[in-house]
């Protein structure tokens, strides 16, 4: 039976600029059993898939730390905590693309990875696109490019892209134009 | 232009059973400047898409405690340290849903939120499943349940799934499907 846990006791172990990190001790209903769980609180963030007058989606590449590695995603951002997530998405879309949007389509949220953090992505559709100027955060470098939905989904199925707002954005974007042109 | 970070010192903060903390001092190329990155390190998952007979995807629902939510997702596991990642995807499925496949087949693995985490998931599309028995761990529990391509796809759409995992699984395996019946 599917029960939730109860909790016992929470201890701080890390409050940082991005990340909290907790370590909960938690009771399992079922069996009475105590145990712990390993928590990382995120304020959540903004990912935009943005379409330009040719059909192109835009993208940016830039340095992720975790993988050392050079990644290739949308226009993403941090909430700040308690931040309304749509005004997040027109700011962070200005600052990395120089892109405002006319309509801007909300496409749901997910939970990037449920086991042990509470991360949200909120995710948004942008489209009828003004050019202005770009705006990146001091030690934030990035290079934009563009690609049609099909080569996209290609790099997606060849493994090519492996960010996971990216890949969900794609797919549940085209998944969207797909189902409005019917 | 893009350039990777130079890491000037590293301080661990926590060392837990499923995730390690640290806190990396990085020097900036571009600028000079010198500034931190929090960063969280996991083994690393394994996500299945099983497909049944009929043609049904195998689901589970389990209580997930940073969103004291019962979620409903692909069947998964975290890795061992090191663990092969087919091996640990087949032993999974085995233990949350009691199903044995013939044929498993890699459809690639994503990064769930390279901004601060180096977890990967790799993804396998499981057919042609023999039925056993299930084999939880202690503090586990799971309800099993199935769906087919096109409601999991509603699902997805009406944001009823948010699991980046079981988005991401199911809309690969379904264009994995469609590319190859074409």
């Amino acid at each position: 039976m599917l029960e939730k846990e109860k909790l016992v006791k929470s201890e701080s172990i890390f409050e940082g600029r991005v990340i909290r990190v907790k370590l909960d001790t938690v009771e399992v209903v079922q069996n009475g059993n105590i145990t712990t769980r390993e928590l990382v609180e995120h304020p959540g963030g903004v990912a935009i898939v943005a379409i330009n007058d040719e059909g192109k989606i835009c993208l940016v590449r830039q340095y992720r730390r975790p993988f050392d590695e050079i990644m290739l995603e949308i226009p993403a951002g941090k909430l700040e905590w308690g931040e309304d997530h749509r005004e997040c998405g027109i700011r962070e879309l200005r600052e990395e693309t120089g892109y405002s949007a006319k309509e801007f389509v909300y496409l749901g949220e997910f939970y990037v990875t449920p086991g042990f953090c509470n991360e949200k992505i909120h995710i948004y559709l942008a489209t009828e696109l003004v050019l202005g100027e770009k705006d990146l955060d001091e030690n934030e470098f990035t290079e934009s490019c563009e690609y049609t939905f099909d080569e996209l989904v290609d790099m997606i199925m060849n493994n090519e892209i492996k960010d996971a707002k990216t890949v969900i954005g794609i797919m549940k974007a085209r998944e969207y134009l797909n189902r409005k042109n019917k």
